[in-house]
């Protein structure tokens, strides 16, 4: 490979890289290069590419031939620039030495400061800048950075001789150690390094280089870096790039500084320069916090109620040359920048600059600002925008000035911050939210019959359960802060106590829960409320002009269709008619339907439920004001329905006129190994056609009163679950023609209706083609089909899961994340098929996925219509969607 | 349409149909059509095309205009030949009308007899057969079976005048009724019609013929034969043939007879002629039992010591007549007939000839004589037998002779007989097994612990479960006879007894299982013990050099291994470890396993289950002597290894050295929602990776071990089951390849060894092309690969899958017969993706299909190498497997 260019210089307002030469130079190097090219003060340096790297494990950790010359011919170029020599015992050279990589990996070698110090050199240092302790405290650092990361000569051994002597003087700070101290504790340093080495600390310069060069390269295959990128998909193939760059001194006097900056504030997205910076001192110093930085700007030290000076006031003129860069950045990357700088002798120097992270209202104040500023085009902003940070806007947040105590962490389950009394029961929860309380239920796990009282609550708290589990589902659907599997929690629910570790809680006393951190507080700490209207707002206009799908909420009872049109869904995508059941009187109707023996039975029972279930979908239908609404008939295993303690037992056999025995016996027959692959869905349409009778009479009743009632025609969606085979919906589509036919007549008014299905069997996918003889329309159950896919249950899953991330098998949890592999192929294949059969088809996904960022983009790449979320997640899903067609677009044009 | 013939004629030796014409035709009428054409005495006739039965429903019951033209005609052909005229009061001309689909169908109208009389024809048949009693039983049978099946008039009308009119005469029979009383009862039945009707009994033949055409076609739509073609997947497009026939009269003297027959006995396939016959008699009488019929041959006579002569003695003319047509009939179809004669006055004419049924046994004898009569080819023999039927052969049944008091019914879910002492708990039945009784194991259902009982039981009967319940399959894995499901029985743990109506079996006592029926009997039933020698041999054998695919047994221990190797294995496709831990000590060190905290906890249990493993998988290879063995790592969710009794959790904490609470928390914590999802396969190989460590070691040890002890080298194949991912594979075989390396270097010897995966997911399916790049061979696991597919839970689809099938939506159970559309679609992706990255890819099937018939036909399809299934059930496969790669052959040569 001679003739292949391996090394990058730059400095001196050129360089031979630039910004968009990230793969071959990492994201430093190609920003230190970008800089110098728009000339900024950069000290001179150059970057040995990402190719070397791939080259050295490539034939045998062996460097090219030709990389020792390019080596010396850009180290000479720097020599020329700086006017100081490597290794000159008089002026020399010193050198850092980064690790860059494509994409920031934590677990890699850092960085080697001050290299091309020696015994000579390090006399030269002295003289030139006139202090003598700060040579030899530079020599001493290095030697313990190059000892620790190069020579792999343990941290521990130089702290323990640090420590001696500051004991052997008596002293406690690092500062404190004068010139003649620091000179014996760098012999001290190589000292050890000879007794642990066996051979003396190396003296040569460009042997210095060459194994701190050998270091980087050598990191990028360590544990830690090989997990990291296992975990991040990061191909080893990549490699890194080695910056060597001549070193500048924040800590050569009181004209010197080094600091940390933001182009705006990352906190609020105010376009106002914000960072801090420490006179006389090096990088490591701000992070070490011996010292308090100071502010930047005059207006940055008035917010905080800062005493000490800002750079502004006490060094007027760099201050001024780093707002001219501030805005050169800016203008020049369009987009807020984090920089690093020194100030050696009053000369600023830039050492980094990469776009800044920022929290969510920032992001949203700045995009919005900077399409104002003419900076950035509309698209850009929405593109560069985090959909799921958006998450942390939609719920109330704990104030972040507020004091808290914690009491225990769990799972972040469903974001946003709540407090509340504690109540055990769903019962208790509903009554204390009667009396005007707020309340956190806290309950062991939560199970279909605590809706009410989840419903009731402003959080939920349980003690078992994942990410996925029951209360996070739920949670997350009604908009609920939730904290899942708080493990140190112990509940007693005789007692009615929780206790942490010996700290007890008792029912009525105060909790306030984070959703976001997991986060379980003692007492009521303040929160704020989100604010939807504003930047947000002009962010959410521009992406819904963007965006091809639609966005639909998954609703199902009024208040949640309401949640749903504020934050801008268009539809309902799922509405479970399960929940329905659960409420007050019903439940007992339900179970006695359940349990009841015959069909004469079960009609009976159902006949109670009909009216109820025709009063929901009519408010349900009005809210949404004429707009599309799925409702899926009854899905779930009967056994959940089940009565359980003896007390619900009595009352079902009262209300069904059996005996006790006879419902205790049903409901033994009724459980099931695998009830999630069981009895449930169109089998129970199937096997009690009755009951899918009363659910499509009470759908298109509704459908005819709300039309009246409001004047927007409704056209309901009645959908079918857990089919695997035509048969069974033709058979459910005959019935519910047949029921239609009966409503019109009755009402002497028509009404369009649709039917269709869930897909959500990998059966069912791949017989779309046969499916869509009979479906109209097709909403992906993405839940149920990971499950059957995989073959995982999410409930179960927790046992395992984890440790299938940590060992890098799955990299996200496929109930998150739609799996694209595999899932996605079903959807696929079930979209191609569907189509081909029926053109016009309507399809969307109900499943969790719908308010994924990752899997909307997905949905838009096989061409679903729609995507249906919970209500919370709607902005999210808007923007990803946007996103997503605008990205599906680009690589269209591409 | 004009031009089309829509009616062809046979009789007198000639015929416009032939054999082939079955599909317009009907399987009666091209059979007499081809009786015609080779000269056989066949009443002259006509049959009307299935072409007018789907011109008929195609043109809303309209028929063809020029059929009425060509009826004309067909009849004058047949009044020619008869040389009788239809309505003349002299000599009149009856016919038969009776339906005849391309496949026999129950639920059709079938015969209308003696057609064409009147209340003049009635006295030119008196006047012509010299017998006035008979020509009125013949028109008051015409009106009967007219008036019923034509005119829908009940049949219990007609009934009761019958039973009137011998209760008038104080008479017991039909026979007994003079020619008056049956006139009376003619004019009787004529009024009834008129009552019903309100239109008088038809006296025009012509309208009699057309009527009956009608009701023929009429009858294709109806509901009994909407549903059977439903069922049977037989298409209403076939539509239904008529065929009309001149009548010929058994009853007409003591020198007419009717008879029916099999060229060969159907029972023991003896080249023997086989049938009865009844002298003055017509067909129906035979069948209403009234009279005893008579042997046909002097031998036949002999073997069944029957006193009444013979047809050979009484009738020796006819009966010389029927064998050469017997000879004639045999030659020219090439397998056994089954054919219905009558003898009018001396005159020997064919009514009727079909392939005859026959048991298994006499279908293999059948079979090979005609291969060795030179009759048919070996292809041919293999081709038309019966797979499925030759189960019956593997297992001892019930002798037929043998007396019996059936108890109670289940289902008939393993086959086989088995009669032993009652036993009520796998200890009692291994004990009682020990002592040399034989036992039938009883219980409410069973569950893995009960595994040692089913083994030393020779039969399990249980209350609960369905076909596919633990107990069936693992009894037909055993080749244990079992009766599963029988609702009726009471059993009472407790008091030891098994109760049905009352009648009560205590342990000890003994009953007797036929698991082909489903019936239980009380006491010792005697059994025949099966035969694999002669023919059976001889087909096998023959099957085994015409088919392309491999067959394999499932084996989990040698005892299993020996099975199959006696029927024929020629290797075992699965071997599932975990049975293997179920007996004697192992569980306790199993469950101390499971119940640990730690790694070093479950490893301490290892240490002791290892050595025991390598001791069966040793026993294992050298009963297989070098052939192929697959074996399964641990697959089942832990917790079906639990402790249960107090008594199990002391022992299990005693082991592990804990205590009680330990073992019972640990045991909650296990508690899964959906185990069949849960964590379970290589999720526990993955979590607790020193599991499969030990039995890989175990496997690699014992193949060293056996290859020496037996000179012959075994080459495990070591299967990682329900993989979803390659991450999951390749974890897996890193570590086996680690173990194998340490266990080669200990044995100073290698050991060739295949690691492959289930695909049994509908994601491994999809992602077999890269899961293909690790695993060296695919095990198709079709049990789960359903499960998933479906959304379906073997164990729970019981409360629905029977309500599926009646409605038409699932024609087969798909744990029985493989799902070609859904769950086979999966499998030809995996086949395709699979060989696609490894063309030498080797793959199976290890599910319950692999032993089924049309299962196999799709693994042949598909290109698998092998198929595994249940010990007894390889010679079905073998079979099955010659005949698919015939057919598979047949289609692609087409």
């Amino acid at each position: 490979m001679t003739g292949t260019k391996w090394v990058y210089s730059f400095g001196d307002g050129t360089a031979e890289g630039r910004a968009e030469m990230r793969e071959l130079l990492g994201g430093k190097g190609a920003n230190l290069a970008e800089m110098s090219n728009i000339g900024l003060p950069v000290p001179p340096g150059f970057t040995i590419s990402t190719e070397v790297c791939t080259h050295y494990y490539a034939h045998d950790r062996h460097y090219p031939e030709d990389l020792d010359g390019q080596i010396a011919a850009a180290l000479a170029a720097v020599e020329a620039s700086v006017g100081a020599r490597f290794g000159d015992p008089v002026n020399p050279l010193l050198v850092s030495v980064r690790s860059g990589a494509r994409a920031s990996m934590p677990g890699m070698m850092d960085t080697v400061l001050n290299l091309g110090l020696n015994d000579e050199t390090v006399e030269g240092l002295a003289t030139r800048s006139g202090d003598r302790r700060f040579a030899f405290d530079s020599y001493r650092r290095f030697i313990q950075m190059f000892g620790d990361v190069v020579l792999g000569v343990d941290h521990y051994h130089f702290e323990e001789l640090l420590q001696e002597a500051k004991d052997d003087r008596d002293v406690t700070l690092d500062t404190e150690l004068d010139a003649a101290a620091l000179e014996e504790l760098v012999a001290a340093y190589k000292a050890k390094v000879r007794e642990e080495r066996g051979e003396p600390f190396p003296q040569n310069p460009r042997a210095q280089l060459d194994a701190a060069i050998g270091a980087v390269f050598g990191s990028w295959m360590n544990q830690r870096a090989i997990t990291y990128r296992r975990l991040h998909d990061i191909p080893a193939g990549w490699g890194t790039a080695v910056n060597v760059q001549a070193m500048v001194f924040g800590n050569m006097g009181q004209d010197c500084a080094t600091g940390v900056a933001f182009t705006r504030n990352p906190s609020t997205g105010d376009a106002a320069f914000y960072g801090e910076f420490l006179v006389n001192a090096q990088g490591e110093d701000v992070v070490a916090g011996i010292r308090t930085p100071q502010p930047l700007t005059i207006a940055g030290k008035t917010a905080s109620n800062d005493d000490a000076p800002a750079m502004e006031e006490v060094m007027p003129a760099a201050f001024a040359a780093l707002m001219d860069i501030r805005a050169t950045l800016e203008a020049h990357y369009r987009d807020m920048q984090d920089i690093e700088f020194t100030i050696q002798q009053g000369k600023l120097w830039m050492l980094q600059t990469r776009n800044g992270k920022r929290t969510a209202a920032a992001a949203i104040k700045i995009a919005v600002d900077m399409v104002h500023e003419d900076l950035i085009e509309k698209t850009e902003a929405i593109g560069r925008l985090d959909p799921a940070a958006i998450d942390q806007l939609l719920h109330p947040r704990l104030d972040p000035d507020a004091e808290r105590v914690v009491l225990t962490r769990g799972l972040p389950a469903s974001p946003g911050a709540a407090s509340g009394v504690v109540a055990f029961s769903a019962d208790e929860a509903e009554a204390r939210s009667k009396r005007g309380e707020d309340v956190i239920l806290v309950r062991i796990e939560t199970s279909p019959e605590d809706i009410h009282g989840m419903h009731a609550a402003r959080g939920i708290l349980t003690a078992r359960g994942g990410m996925t589990s029951h209360a996070a589902v739920v949670a997350r659907g009604m908009g609920r802060a939730c904290v899942a599997g708080a493990g140190d929690l112990r509940i007693d629910y005789i007692k009615r106590s929780l206790s942490v570790a010996g700290r007890q809680v008792l029912e009525g006393e105060e909790i306030t829960i984070d959703g976001a951190t997991g986060e379980v507080m003692i007492g009521r700490v303040r929160t704020i409320e989100p604010q939807m209207t504003g930047d947000f707002a002009t962010i959410m206009e521009w992406a819904d002009g963007m965006r091809r799908m639609a966005v639909r909420a998954n609703a199902d009872q009024p208040v949640d269709a309401r949640a749903a049109m504020r934050f801008g869904a268009e539809g309902i995508g799922l509405c479970r008619t399960e929940h329905m059941f659960f409420e007050g009187e019903r439940i007992v109707a339900m179970r006695q339907m359940i349990v009841a023996e015959d069909e004469a039975g079960r009609r009976a029972a159902l006949d109670k439920i009909g009216p109820m279930q025709r009063g929901d979908f009519k408010e349900l239908f009005e809210v949404m004001e004429g707009r599309p609404v799925t409702i899926r008939l009854l899905d779930p295993p009967l056994h959940e329905f089940l009565p359980g303690t003896d007390e619900e037992i009595e009352q079902v056999a009262a209300a069904a006129g059996v005996d006790v025995a006879v419902v205790r016996h049903r409901a033994a027959r009724l459980h099931e190994s695998n009830p999630m692959l069981g009895h449930r869905g169109c089998r129970l349409g199937i096997t009690y056609p009755e009951i899918y009778e009363m659910q499509a009479r009470a759908i298109l009743e509704a459908a005819i009163d709300a039309g009246r009632s409001t004047g927007n025609p409704v056209v309901p969606e009645i959908m079918i679950p857990l089919v695997a085979t035509r048969a069974e919906l033709d058979l459910l589509k005959t019935m519910i023609d047949r029921v239609a036919g009966q409503v019109m007549e009755e009402a002497g008014e028509t009404v369009t209706y649709l039917v269709g299905t869930m897909i959500e069997l990998p059966r069912a996918a791949l017989r779309a083609g046969d499916i869509a003889q009979t479906a109209e329309f097709f909403s992906f159950g993405t839940n149920d089909l990971t499950q059957t896919a995989f073959g995982l249950s999410r409930d179960d899953a927790g046992n395992f899961l984890e440790s299938y991330r940590d060992q890098g098998i799955l990299e996200q949890d496929p109930f998150v994340s739609l799996d694209r592999d595999g899932v996605g192929e079903l959807v696929s294949i079930a979209v191609e098929r569907g189509r081909a059969t029926r053109p016009d088809l309507k399809l969307g996904i109900c499943g969790e996925h719908g308010g994924d960022p990752a899997s909307i983009r997905f949905c838009e790449e096989v061409g679903l219509d729609y995507v249906s979320c919970s209500p919370y997640r709607v902005p999210i899903a808007r923007l990803a969607a946007a996103q997503a067609a605008l990205a599906t677009k680009i690589e269209r044009d591409a």
